[in-house]
């Protein structure tokens, strides 16, 4: 498989959140051409900071693995990761980061600092705009459907 | 109870990861002067990358609070948020964090970046060098030890 193909799953888990009324994250995470772990974003539904796609599929890669260094892994995800999930990216020792579409406000790979230039001990290949217009379109979908539930709901208020 | 008490009590939880053979760092999240959280460094132990003091204290602030907005906490933990960690400050808005010792390799409040100074959407107020020296002592402490351990390894095996 390729990384498009990889990135196409990561879109899948994002659409996944979506439907579940989550902003739409999704990330894969693939070791020797092997899936290790697949996860979206479940910050509201589990009431939890740390629920991003990223971080639990980071948590699921470690069990699988039986250990805390993703040495040989590739992570895919449809957004650019934020600062935390960039520093689990960094502590994973993950070789190789592909994201999807930028995020302005919370980036941390490049948008809003360019994190793993710093000087910690371990830096990870990063790849962005891997199909940049499908993951930006998913978040500008559920944005859009989101305000127009919200007007819904207040115009019923009326 | 003050902020020395509550360091004190990370202080416990870092002494008790060190007893474990872990790296000794600990935390505490307090809320309306009581204790939500405690937490100690299980990285070695959990095999996993994610397992620092500080994210599994958010981790179960979140769930003790039910939400992952934890708004009037704060966080003491004895060693400088890495950036992993930081990012989960930002991200569960954590109102303060009171860290002592500096960790010139990791430390992402001063050391190597000031993470909180640039534009994410929230700002913790940062305090850190509370008992700084103990916290400090306390991790030189376990890793001269580590070394003897080793060094006595190493000549068994001759």
């Amino acid at each position: 498989m390729t990384d498009l193909d990889y990135m196409e799953l990561a879109i899948e888990q994002a659409k996944i959140a979506a439907s579940l009324g989550e902003v739409p994250v999704g990330a894969v995470i693939v070791k020797n051409d092997s899936i290790v772990a697949t996860a979206y974003n479940r910050r509201e539904l589990d009431k939890n900071a740390l629920a991003h796609a990223e971080l639990l599929a980071i948590d699921r890669a470690c069990k699988r693995l039986g250990g805390w260094r993703l040495f040989g892994c590739t992570l895919y995800v449809t957004l650019e990761p934020c600062p935390m999930c960039t520093g689990a990216i960094i502590n994973s020792r993950i070789d190789r980061v592909v994201y999807g579409a930028l995020d302005p406000k919370a980036g941390s790979c490049e948008s809003v600092i360019p994190l793993t230039e710093f000087p910690y001990n371990h830096k990870p290949i990063l790849e962005g705009g891997l199909l940049q217009q499908e993951c930006s379109q998913l978040l500008s979908d559920f944005f859009q459907q989101l305000r127009k539930k919200k007007l819904k709901k207040t115009s019923y208020k009326k």
